[in-house]
């Protein structure tokens, strides 16, 4: 399976080339257009718009499945998958409002390869358990697309954050993201991997590699692994 | 009814002891036992000492839930409640699972005073959607106590956060808060109130005032407004 996981946080230059090039080298010439699901903003269409606008295509042509009668068997003909981020219980509801579950997995484990960006990464994973969205919709199901073997939560940093009032940073003593991890493994097994704004997570020939940024690795009962750009975290996985 | 909620956040003298302060005059003298359910973290016990440890308990003898072989029949009995805070997915779970939804509605309804903290101030609202914490369980329903009209987004702070690499500040461009409750509002109609860390709404009498820091109220189709301490916020809720 082909799979291509984005943090999001795509607001510099650099960021931004990293993604069209990441695009460009994964989906590769073959692919003419890509099945593009905006299910996690409210407003699909102009989801499109801005995706196309900002450059966040890729030069590929991006079409959106809800522009399709039947979302189910446009999925069943792309030749390429792009989810986008947003919101993520908004995302998984329609995914299961739409039957697309099944259709998805049948078509990934044939070869079409699969991208997503933050809520579009967390769909991704055995579940959508290791977002950081609000709950704003009640889905039916927190199951998700389990085209990887672990989870991801996008947008990672590393331990307390900063408020600003005026010019002054402010701590902020809410969760930080290894206490949420850590509650995620007093109910849950699978790994977690913190995924840094910026950074990309290649699925390829039963190989994970990370690039553009780094990751810290979360397992239950052993101490929590930064990993550095280029690492193949296959391995830590226990394959 | 009579409903104190708090935000969390007391890592300070001042707002651990604005939060001693607050339990002694909402509670008053003639309560002796408040019942805590401290169902939101993993560890009953420990969380029961931690509270006792840190001063938290104001004073008063703070037992928990857990410890009494029916928890029904235990909040049914209660002359006071303490709901604590750690991950509200887990809280609400349990408290769907103990069958605690309708005798907190009668009990508080009776005259019981209700305190929550954090998740605790979640539960308390119509759902426990405006949270900021990891769905670690999938619960039967996210519906919630409803002792008040509104929802609170406990933790608030305004605009984008910072994390920080060494001892530089690296801005992070993850929702803001703002857009998680713009999110909510494009699903759900229910006011929000953005409550700042260390402050607290206390309901009585009809009345919401606001004490020991600001808040912001989030209401669908007008722009936010920031609330400072002391107002009474149930004039801007519509009574």
């Amino acid at each position: 399976m082909r799979v291509l996981l984005g943090s999001g946080g795509f607001r510099s230059d650099e960021r931004r080339e990293n993604l069209r090039d990441e695009m460009k080298d994964f989906f590769g010439p073959s692919v003419s257009t890509i099945l593009f699901i905006p299910y996690a903003v409210q407003d699909h269409d102009a989801y499109v718009v801005a995706m196309k606008q900002h450059g966040f295509d890729g030069g590929y042509n991006l079409v959106g499945i809800h522009e399709f009668p039947d979302a189910r068997k446009a999925l069943e003909q792309a030749e390429a998958v792009y989810v986008g981020g947003g919101n993520s219980f908004r995302l998984i509801d329609s995914i299961h409002k739409e039957g697309l579950i099944e259709p998805m997995r049948a078509l990934v484990r044939e070869g079409c390869p699969y991208m997503g960006v933050s809520a579009g990464t967390n769909v991704a994973c055995p579940t959508m358990m290791t977002t950081n969205d609000m709950p704003i919709v009640y889905p039916s199901s927190f199951e998700s697309f389990g085209l990887v073997s672990y989870q991801v939560n996008a947008h990672f940093y590393g331990g307390q954050i900063w408020a600003k009032h005026g010019e002054e940073f402010v701590e902020h003593f809410g969760e930080t993201r290894e206490d949420r991890i850590r509650e995620y493994h007093e109910r849950n097994p699978t790994p977690v991997i913190g995924l840094e704004e910026g950074a990309f997570l290649r699925n390829e020939n039963g190989k994970v590699h990370l690039k553009h940024g780094s990751a810290t690795l979360f397992q239950p009962g052993v101490p929590s692994k930064v990993l550095q750009s280029g690492f193949d975290i296959s391995v830590s996985l226990g394959g």
